[in-house]
């Protein structure tokens, strides 16, 4: 066939792309022909396709996976899945920053571990506490205030804080294409929750601003509060240095047991701190999403798998197995994070 | 000043009434000259005016005491308050049957207290074993077996049991009234939460069907759960003997601050399990809702105040002292219980 002139290659393409998206087959050549395609960020990859296939398929009244508003439960993790997780989780960085700022009311951390390894800026020497180190810095940065005095503290943060490498703050690293994936997800009838290891009280002061999820659609881990009369005779709850609840592991399921009470029919993580998450969901019957976000862009963000900390392993294993969706960042997403001025997302995208 | 016939004396009234609403100071007013009160079954005394006219001052776009939707947070006790306790609360009825059910697998505990006092319907002698017993009951019949089984098992109950007296299934046993408020402040951008010393996977079986609450508006006592791969190599949640949270007094703002997130401007409960909550809800600043519902109707319901479990003392003093409503059965409500066909309420009246 000799070679047709680049126009009308693409007429052809496009007339074709057309009639495919007419048959219902190809939703996302449909909504790109309107004009109006969902998720502009994402490349048109095997992701975007199955998301797009699923929505569809689950919000067909009258057809055979219809599934009804009240029981589009979708579930995410945040660190990772939802924004930048590294160098340090967010939640780390807001720790660290805290022990630097309390040091002149506690003298002694100069001296004293953990803490000595976190003001000689020494994270290696830090992680060689290990779990009981961890606990140490966050009971010094999370307890011993009230509620409303911690969220006062983290939303003050929030607003100063910076990214290391990226230079922009916390809040502007949410990955856009799953800004647009959240959204998509709510004008379809879904309910979108957070399900993270990361501190319940300590995500809420951002999540509506920056996913359009408000705090009684965030599930975290939490530590024991106390309600108790304050001096102005006012109550308060009072942040204590217990554990209440791990939100990690087994307990994203046993979270989403007990805080939404039903099962999610599409979760999206990036470790196998989701994999029971992803198991639950995808246990339940009818139609079933499960996507896992793969970090391969050290170019654009970071690119990391098997790891010391939060390795995906086995989750990974499991989604080849069973062909649930791996978004590889680099092949997948055309876009990363919000451009400057495109907004943090949430409430702006919605 | 001459008697007038009745109906120019009505007439009277009746213009009178229409320019009151027109000031728009007496909404209820206003509701009822148009045909559309939203509380039908509550007598037109100080509480149902008060709930009008704080919603509507809540509402008022540009108003001084306007809340925007997303804070609109109304959260309301369960038992005794949104339907019948007595003369169990309807979980305790419900592990009572199972109790008896279950025998023929437990032959021992027709020797073994406090099953011996449940197989021999003695609640003062089950009483005497105090919380051990309770926990005891609860732990035979709320363990051992999956979450999905659970819930089966209480759906199969709520299918069958009636109360004793009333002889209607528990279900049909919500106030009237209080489905007319839930249905009126969702009509007005409320999101409406239950926040209840109940088991919260007993409650949400029946909870949307009732009140139109979905699951994940639900906040109660819960049990740890195990996640655990299944024999057919789906994972299970499975109900251990442990208690893991009771969502009563001050664990009532504990649990709205780790589940909602928010602190509510509108709270009903009906004893001193729900003092703190009350409390809690009062302290926030700008417009406040604190009400209870007091039983003084022992023809139509029951009456009870001080007792020896749930006793109604110290939020009662609170309220009278601080002019929260306190919602006198026989004097507030109409009408106590659904009529026969009316519906159970929830999803009927939204």
């Amino acid at each position: 066939m000799r070679k047709q002139s680049g126009i009308s290659r693409r007429f052809l393409l496009s007339t074709l792309a057309t009639l495919l998206a007419l048959t219902g087959l190809f939703p996302q050549l449909s909504a790109r022909a309107q004009g109006t395609d969902p998720l502009p960020s994402w490349n048109d990859s095997k992701p975007k396709r199955a998301i797009i296939e699923f929505v569809t398929r689950v919000t067909r009244e009258g057809g055979p996976e219809y599934v009804k508003p009240a029981e589009r439960i979708a579930t995410f993790d945040n660190d990772g899945t939802l924004w930048c997780e590294k160098p340090v989780p967010v939640q780390g960085a807001f720790a660290l920053d805290r022990i630097k700022a309390l040091t002149s009311q506690h003298p002694e951390w100069k001296e004293t571990e953990p803490f000595k390894a976190v003001l000689e800026g020494n994270p290696e020497a830090l992680l060689a506490f290990g779990e009981k180190g961890i606990f140490e810095i966050l009971a010094a940065t999370h307890s011993g205030m009230t509620t409303d005095e911690f969220a006062k503290i983290a939303a003050d943060w929030f607003a100063t804080a910076r990214h290391p490498r990226f230079d922009r703050p916390y809040t502007e690293l949410a990955y856009q294409p799953m800004l647009e994936l959240l959204a998509y997800l709510r004008a379809n009838g879904f309910k979108t929750f957070i399900v993270s290891g990361g501190g319940v009280e300590f995500m809420r002061v951002v999540t509506d601003k920056v996913y359009g999820i408000p705090p009684e659609q965030v599930v975290g881990s939490s530590g024991v509060t106390k309600f108790q009369m304050g001096s102005d005779g006012k109550p308060v709850l009072v942040k204590e240095p217990k554990i209440e609840f791990v939100d990690d592991g087994p307990g994203k399921p046993e979270g989403i047991n007990r805080f939404i009470g039903l099962r999610p029919i599409f979760a999206f993580g990036n470790s196998d701190g989701d994999w029971q998450m992803l198991q639950w969901t995808a246990a339940g019957s009818g139609a079933r999403f499960m996507g896992l976000v793969h970090h391969t862009d050290d170019e654009r963000e970071y690119a990391y798998t098997r790891q010391r900390f939060n390795t995906l392993d086995k989750a990974l294993g499991e989604a080849n197995a069973n062909g649930w969706a791996v978004v590889d960042m680099k092949r997948d997403w055309a876009q990363i994070f919000p451009r400057a001025g495109q907004g943090a997302g949430g409430r702006a995208l919605q």
